[in-house]
């Protein structure tokens, strides 16, 4: 049941308590590649995490979808939970950020709240870097931290430092930087990402990462065709927002304003 | 009285308490077509329903109006009720939608928050469907929902599911989308609009599959009627909104953002 | 001392307890023609009322002026009170209207509430009612209220009613709809206006109805006077507005969002 | 902790408690010049503050920076104590200033709760001035305070009056303009400045006026180099925010917005 303030803040709606130990929030939001969110989107399945908790915002668009199966979708973020060998792990898995920077850190604090209500004080989301491509066999990851033993522990596994300093937009910044406020430490992890639309590429060495942290060997066979389904719905749904297209509820001057956040989305 | 946060947040006034039995709420707001908002119109006038309860809200515009009568008139959202026989009916009736999208989330939690403080659980909404123009007697409906069950009342009365996703923009998604959240079944209700203005006979088909809820035949023969004069009222606002018409009040910068309101509404 | 929530929020500072006896208020905000304002300001000074409260808000513009006294003004809205003989007025001056409609509803609900405090139940705002201009004595002033027994008692000072509906855009129209929800009376005189920029012949007939009202013959002798003053000032401001002109504090990309407010007010 | 408004509102870390005796804070935001900011930087540096709280907000950008040491570096306001001979003084940093209103006036009111729980009440910022350049030793500062006794401390020192009505925009207005609201006395510096981008000179006449505040000689032989340092710094920035630079996180939509807030800011 949402709180007094209603659908005035963010709002966390749980499905399931968790009991779980020193859990670690692995943010995966849509950016740059979408690698943060394709990496994401591949572990809660490949390890069938289990969904714990909803977050809806009226910092999302105004907007649901009708889907052939006569089910309502609506725009939120979803927590899921699954113990793995050495961590126990929170996934954050979302269709989009929210566009106005209030949003993104109104979202956020409610996200480390509930996060901290489960006992959680570890964060780490990931973020595409957008470079040159390069004929390497792995993109490079680099870590930032707000704690020095938080980076130490990613610096063994291989990340690296940044060469200059890089700046780092949206919610995969925010979470680490507002973790430190709410007592967390957190981490973002830039992998390269040539900047195509999906990055499969990328988002599979940021699943290696994690399975070195979890203490796993996650599969990572599937994830090119994952990208180019994800592709494929984003190209589709860039047709639906065309006038021709059929569509239904507000007149089109509001519709605009969902266009315009279309592009950062994709819907599964 | 309002709450201690003012005009800050949307507020409801209740004029008089109501015993309903688990009644429907159903949501008649402006949109493609005007269908939905022509339905509840219609209907409030046709059963007699009493006025319970009204939104005010920031997120309406900064405008009233100066009748002939000496009366001064708010932009708002009215709950009205009306016990029929084979259900309690609650209808929301509104002027115009919240232009912004946090203001539309904002004002849909208000409204649920006061429909389950009267003991309501289920909330049906209704949208225009813009498809080519088809010559068939009567235009489809089509049914999303949050809920199997609540999905599979409609389904029983005729209505169908889409064949692809289709977008749902603006309170007519939100109210089921948020519904979920409060706890209650919330539904969707889609009738293909031709997306002339007024269409009185998306209405007509949408106060028929309302009639089926509630156990009676509504007359729907003065619908056109109905759409005509609310053409005229859109045609006569649109000239009041040009430059050479009287107004009163404010200078024309405030005065702009309202213009771009005024295409969404229609005043009765 | 602000409340807890901060500027998040307008806030009133009360300078003087008042024992008003069913105070009337009325409310002289900048808008068409000024002529709400003129009246109010030329009323204050006239009978010599008493500031009691102060309303600061982060909807005015995020700008202070250093005065040659070396004095520091910041905008604000200004509660004067005084008895007269036939009823006590509070009176609100204010240099603005808040530019967002979000800011407009919530420093009119903060305004009404400080009111209720003090025992207010009545409300009476004005506006310009732009007309082309006629050659007659005096203008006609319209009266539009949500409640019978006020209308009545300003009809009875000779007020008439709109021949056609009016839309009335901005404080002037909210602040009675929304009294209505802090179960006050409320009611807007729409003076008819040439549309010039300070209209002292529109405040003249306001002041006299005022005058109608607290039982006195209120001096309008230097009304014009005044007019003429504030009219010197506005293209002053104008000029400072100019890049060419001294500024301080802030980069031009804010000072932006400033500019745009100056038109909508004068300083005095 | 943040409090239970989240990021909703803007929230103050409070690092080390202080005992300081009738502190004066002195705020030193980025602005015309940079003259405030650079004034305060410099003698942050040079008294050897500590730093005792920081405000981070969502009305700053939502944006970190990842550092070539590995530390990740948000958006803040930080404020430093330092006892020096007759003044306690407490410094507010800053690298940017809230770009919209309402946040400006948010994050001010949170700035003065903090500092009036560590028992504060005189506050003072400081602005740039743009004037045609002159040709004399050291440019004039001007004074402007809502507190006679206070404004006369000032002119003791050498202070002068604005010859004219001086428009302030931005939070060196805000701060002593809200101070008033908090029981405290504020006053706002106003020194001459070409309008420079960086400003030395200018910075150099405050850290002397500040020195006679504090009863210190304040070393000012390295301003020069920081002016310096400062403006190729913001010449790196804006390489930065050109599209062929290397840049991580979200897609560029959102970026745009970040885009526009970089011109107010350097980093140090």
């Amino acid at each position: 049941m949402p709180t007094a303030e209603g659908f005035s803040r963010s709002q966390v709606s749980v499905h399931r308590q968790v009991a779980a130990k020193d859990p670690l929030l692995v943010v995966g939001l849509p950016g740059i590649g979408f690698v943060s969110k394709l990496a994401v989107d591949h572990l809660v399945k490949q390890v069938k995490a289990k969904r714990i908790a909803t977050i809806r915002s009226p910092y999302f668009p105004n907007q649901v979808v009708a889907l052939k199966s006569g089910r309502l979708r609506m725009f939120s973020m979803r927590f899921y939970y699954k113990k793995l060998k050495k961590r126990d792990l929170i996934f954050l898995k979302g269709d989009i950020q929210p566009l106005s920077v209030e949003g993104q850190y109104e979202v956020c604090s409610r996200a480390l709240e509930y996060f901290g209500s489960i006992g959680g004080s570890q964060v780490v989301s990931m973020a595409g870097f957008a470079v040159a491509p390069k004929q390497e066999k792995a993109p490079t990851i680099y870590c930032t931290s707000t704690n020095k033993q938080f980076h130490a522990r990613f610096s063994k596994l291989g990340t690296r430092n940044v060469d200059r300093a890089v700046p780092i937009v949206g919610m995969a910044g925010l979470f680490p930087g507002l973790a430190k406020a709410y007592g967390m430490k957190g981490a973002c992890l830039l992998v390269e990402t040539p900047g195509s639309v999906i990055d499969a590429k990328g988002a599979t060495a940021l699943v290696r990462l994690l399975g070195s942290v979890a203490g796993e060997k996650f599969d990572t066979a599937n994830l090119d065709v994952r990208a180019r389904k994800a592709e494929e719905m984003i190209r589709k749904l860039n047709e639906q927002a065309s006038p021709e297209e059929p569509r239904a509820g507000e007149s089109p001057v509001v519709a605009d304003i969902i266009k315009r956040n279309e592009s950062l989305s994709y819907i599964r």
